[in-house]
Parts: C-alpha cells; sequence; structure tokens
C-alpha cells in the first residue's frame, strides 16, 4: 500500500456493516472511504446525517436513492475504477456477496466477505486468533459467520492447546435479528433444525481443518445472541483449572459468572450495556466460568457460552483487513492493535 | 388385591395429578378413589363440580378446605386407615412426596412418586419400558420426570437394541408450566444450567444402570414442552434406517416429519390438540423423522424430541400402579393396555 492509511469502502449497512463501519473509524491505520447500499431507508439516512459518504452499491440504484433525500457522493463503481478503494468489506446479505464479486473482480479491488457466502467465494475463510497467516496478501478472505467464529475462538483454543479429539456443540440459536419486525419471528416455542450435522461444524472446519466436529442447532423464542452447549473429548487428561486457564489466556474470550448474577442471555446483554459498549455491543465470547466442568475421567469438557451474533465477528473484519492488505504480518499484533482501538477486553472486572 | 379393581388415591391435584385422575378413570383394572390435596382453588373446585370424591391430604387442612366452599369427604389419612385405598399415586409438589411418605410407610399403603423425589425415596425408578420388572411387588416406585422418562424411551430403544456406547442429550426446557404466572417465567433470552452435567444424565442411570450418558440443559423462552438435541455413539455400525425402525417399534414413540411443515414445538402442541387429546395432552416422544441423521461411519446417531413435560409420564403412572401391585406381571401386556385405555398411538397418521 502506497497510502499511508488502507482505504476501506464497507457495502452493505445491516447488522455487520454499520458495525464493521464504526471499527474501521477508530482504526489509526485505516481510512473508511465511506458506506455503499442499494437502498435509502431510515438505516442509510442515519448514517449519512452521522456524516458518513454514502454511495450507491449498484450504478441504477443511485438515482432511486437521491429521489428519497439521500445526499449520495456517487457509485461504489466510481471508487473502484478510480482506484480510491484498496479494500471492499462486503457485508450485503448473504448470497449477494458472490455477485458483488464480479465488480470487485473487475477492478482489482481486494474483498471481505462475510459468513452468509460459500467458503469458495473467497477461498480463504477466516478467524483472526486461527488462520490469520493464510489470509496474508490474499485477494479474497471471508470472515466466519458468528457461530463458527465462536466455535472457532473457544472449541479452536482447546485444540490449539491439547488438541480437541471430538467437538460436539448444540447451537440454541436467536430467531431474528433485534430490528427486524417484518421477517418471521417465533414466539413461545423452540424451532429445531432438522438437517442434522447442522452448517456449523463443516464451517469450522474451513478454518480448522483437523477439526473433528458435529453441530445440532435450534432456534429460541429470543431476538439476541445465540446460546453454545460444548461437550468436548480432549487428546489428554486435563483439569478444570488447566481449562480456565487455556480460556483465560486466549483473546477475545472472556468469562461471565452464574455465581455473580449473570444468569441468562439477557444479562450478559445488560452487562454489555453496562460497559458502555457502542449499542451494547459485546465483540468477546463470554463463556460461563461456573458452567465449565470436566469428567471425571478428565478427557471430556463442558462448556457453555453466549455468542453475541450481531458483533462478536467485528474484530475479526478488522485484522481481516490488516491481513489481506498486509498492513500487519504478525497475527498477534494485529489482533492487540484491533482489541486496543476496539476496547476488547479479557477481564470484565 | 382381593377387590375386583385396585383403588387408587392421587395425591397432589397438580400438573401431574390431574392427568393421573383421568388417566386412572380410564383403566378398567382400577377404581380412583378420589383425590387428596392442601388447597382450594380453582383447580380443586373444578376437580369437585367434575364430581371427584375431594379429600384433605393432611388432616389440619380439612376445616380450611371446607370454609372456602369445596366438599371435603374426609382426610387422607381416614382413607389410608380404613384400608379403601390400595395405592396412592403422590403427585405433591418436589420433596413435599418425601414427606408424605411418612403417612404410606404408618398405614403400610403402597406409594407411587414423582420425579421431583429422589431415588431414595422409593428405591426403584420406573420407566414402564425398561423396567418394569424392577417394580413388581415394590412397596415404592418414583415414575421419573419428563426429562429422563423421554431419554429413556428413545435413547433407551437404542440401548436395548444396539448397545449406546456414550449418549450426549441437550435439553431445552420450557421455561415455567403453562398454568403458572406467578412463578418466574423468562422472555426474550435462553438461560442455561450452569449445573453441568445437568441431574437428567445421572437421574437416567437410576433407570438404565449401564448407560453413559451426560446431559447439559438450558431453559428457553416458552412455556410447554422440552427440546431434546441427542448426539448417541453407539457399539455397532449401523444405518439411519435402523433407527427408523428401532424407534418405529418402540411404544410410546411417534414419528413427526418437518416436510410435513411439523417444524417446532408449537406445532406439535397444534398437532395434538388436533388429535382429540385432553387439554391437547401427548403421551407419545415425538421425535423428528427428518432429524434423525447417522454419522458417515454409522457410530454415531443424532435425533431430536420434544419432550411433553405435562403428560409423557402418564402411562409410566399407571403401568407403575399395575406393576406394583401386580394386578399385571408382564410390562408388554401393562403397557399394552395402558396404551389401548389411553389412546397412545404409534402412527399419528
Amino acid at each position: 500500500m502506497s497510502r499511508s492509511k488502507v482505504q476501506v469502502l464497507v457495502n452493505g449497512y445491516g447488522v455487520i456493516g454499520k458495525r464493521v463501519a464504526d471499527a474501521v473509524l477508530r482504526q489509526p491505520d485505516m481510512k473508511l472511504v465511506g458506506i455503499a447500499d442499494v437502498v435509502a431507508d431510515w438505516r442509510i439516512k442515519l448514517a449519512a446525517a452521522k456524516g458518513f459518504p454514502i454511495y450507491a452499491s449498484i450504478p441504477e440504484k443511485e438515482d432511486e436513492m437521491r429521489k428519497k433525500g439521500l445526499k449520495v457522493e456517487g457509485t461504489m463503481v466510481d471508487l473502484l475504477k478510480n482506484g480510491l478503494v484498496d479494500v471492499v468489506v462486503d457485508c450485503a446479505p448473504a448470497k449477494i456477496g458472490a455477485r458483488n464479486k464480479e465488480v470487485y473482480e473487475k477492478y482489482g479491488v481486494k474483498a471481505i466477505f462475510q459468513g452468509g457466502e460459500k467458503h469458495e467465494v473467497a477461498g480463504v475463510s477466516f478467524v483472526a486468533q486461527r488462520n490469520y497467516h493464510e489470509a496474508l496478501g490474499k485477494q479474497y478472505v471471508r470472515v466466519v459467520s458468528c457461530n463458527t467464529t465462536a466455535i472457532c475462538r473457544v472449541v479452536g483454543a482447546l485444540h490449539e492447546k491439547i488438541g480437541v479429539k471430538k467437538a460436539r456443540v448444540v447451537v440454541f440459536r436467536r430467531a431474528v435479528d433485534v430490528w427486524e419486525s417484518s421477517r418471521t419471528g417465533i414466539m413461545n416455542t423452540a424451532v429445531p433444525e432438522l438437517q442434522v450435522p447442522s452448517h456449523h461444524g463443516p464451517d469450522a472446519r474451513t478454518v480448522i481443518k483437523d477439526l473433528d466436529i458435529v453441530t445440532m442447532a435450534a432456534k429460541g423464542s429470543h431476538n439476541l445472541y445465540h446460546l453454545h452447549m460444548a461437550m468436548v473429548e480432549v487428546k489428554e487428561k486435563v483439569t478444570r483449572e488447566d481449562i480456565l486457564e487455556i480460556l483465560d489466556k486466549e483473546p477475545r474470550v472472556i468469562f461471565v459468572s452464574g455465581e455473580d448474577g449473570i444468569d441468562g442471555l439477557n444479562t450478559i446483554f445488560e452487562l454489555s450495556r453496562d460497559l458502555g459498549r457502542p449499542r451494547g455491543d459485546l465483540y468477546e465470547i463470554p463463556v460461563w466460568r461456573d458452567g465449565v466442568s470436566v469428567s471425571p475421567d478428565g478427557t471430556e469438557i463442558y462448556m457453555i457460552w453466549a455468542t453475541p451474533n450481531e458483533s462478536n465477528v467485528i474484530p475479526e473484519n478488522i485484522d481481516a483487513i490488516r491481513a489481506i492488505t498486509e498492513l500487519e504480518k504478525d497475527a498477534k499484533a494485529s489482533i492487540s492493535k484491533t482489541d486496543e482501538y476496539l476496547g476488547v477486553i479479557k477481564r470484565v472486572y
């Protein structure tokens, strides 16, 4: 990169996009060129009011967006064509990123995709703590979904330190996103995914290739955070203290305590709001310390954690930008910068 | 038993008690002497209006219940003392059964306890399909909880037919009972049990002694049915068809189908109401046929089922009555009678 700061465009200003935009603003080695989208609803209007330069993702949408009263600076294509963008963080809805790729390809611009896209769209699936090096200098990288990221952080830490023989994880998902009222939510029920194993296990293997993992999933009647229940066989005998120590040292994993009254997903959300995070976001994976347990023979570990589905992949997107632009070649250095600038913590108190 | 019909008293007319009372009425070899309770709220008043003879569980409560306008026939002690009861089905709240046992003991009356009591209270924990013979002629038997009963039916069937090496089950529980508004429910969240493994695994072993099982549990934001997600390693290689055949032959286990639109706990409840069951009860364990899956190497089985927490133990209570009174010495014969009289089915359609 010849410029002093990496020029970043966020394409798609939804749940992930708006958080990535804010996070990029906090990185001294990055510059947010603007955000691109295809609509001009309240979200984009608020982004414009906040001072973000707005672009049309698709040239044909430019006029329509302007007609709705939005100040549109131009089109994403103009930016890419004129070499004003080093990296596009594509946060378009699932499967749309794959289509957008044609544009990035045409103008030779690097792009980061989200977990809604297939692994093949990018060729590299990414969780900073696990495979930062794989993304170095690549043209495309895919930041895996919130669930896969959480699994790669927690189970991946155990795999790296002691070796996982077999991981079995059940995911109790939120039904819809907080802002959604037009999409079908559920109430007073639980809805299982009948496709077993669920896609999360194979997805984790796009990052940690040798992980034996099977996942099952169900939707609950709530709209924030997924709940993960993990049963993990390990390759050597361990104690509960070993596991607590490994998780305590792992970046982006924190402990919460039922004994201190943190008993549900909602309590974690309230804690996160009290921490003063924008939007009540949590970048870390909160693991219940008093939910960590080891079988009497020391070979099986039980863990329970919440996956902050809106926000836990945000630091990964920032690291992915550093990796593909080679702004930083060392994983730990990038993670440490990102965590410092975003205020990611290791101890709640 | 010298009398032609076994004389049954239901002590505790709550979620389980009222269903047991109705179920006893449908057994030609049993007679419901009456129901006993300690309060005179809407539930007991409705029972009286239905024509059930009402007794005070505790002599001291008799007057209080009468003062509230209830017709009270006498006390449970009167009945037991005069030899008018062969079996008490104790459906009092958890831990109260253990206290009531002193009274049963004093008058030498057989009793059946529910899963809220410890195994030691009865000495025999019971699931008809698994260990009917153990309860034969015993003084006390404990019908295990809805969750444990479900696990013993489904996982137990596999254990009996192919041998289970290791069962790992995650339980997403309903938060409160349908009728409850004074007890704390939860909304828009999920609350894990931090005690891992949860009690369900050890409890299943009170029935199936050699079952290697670990369970984890969390409460969801719903008030009917538990959702179970099971990952079961078996001792020999199997196909999906093998598993479907085993479950298809197992009494009190039925298949439901996501392909037919049965996608959540709520849909199963609606189906059950459409089946015409009293209170929309389901005595069977509905297993999602399209959620049954086998690992590529044929040694691990994945299953998803709903546990109708209000009603799945009702047939077990009826069988337990036959077993401890030796009204029927053969498990299959008792199960078959109970299922016929209650209308338990093997095929939904």
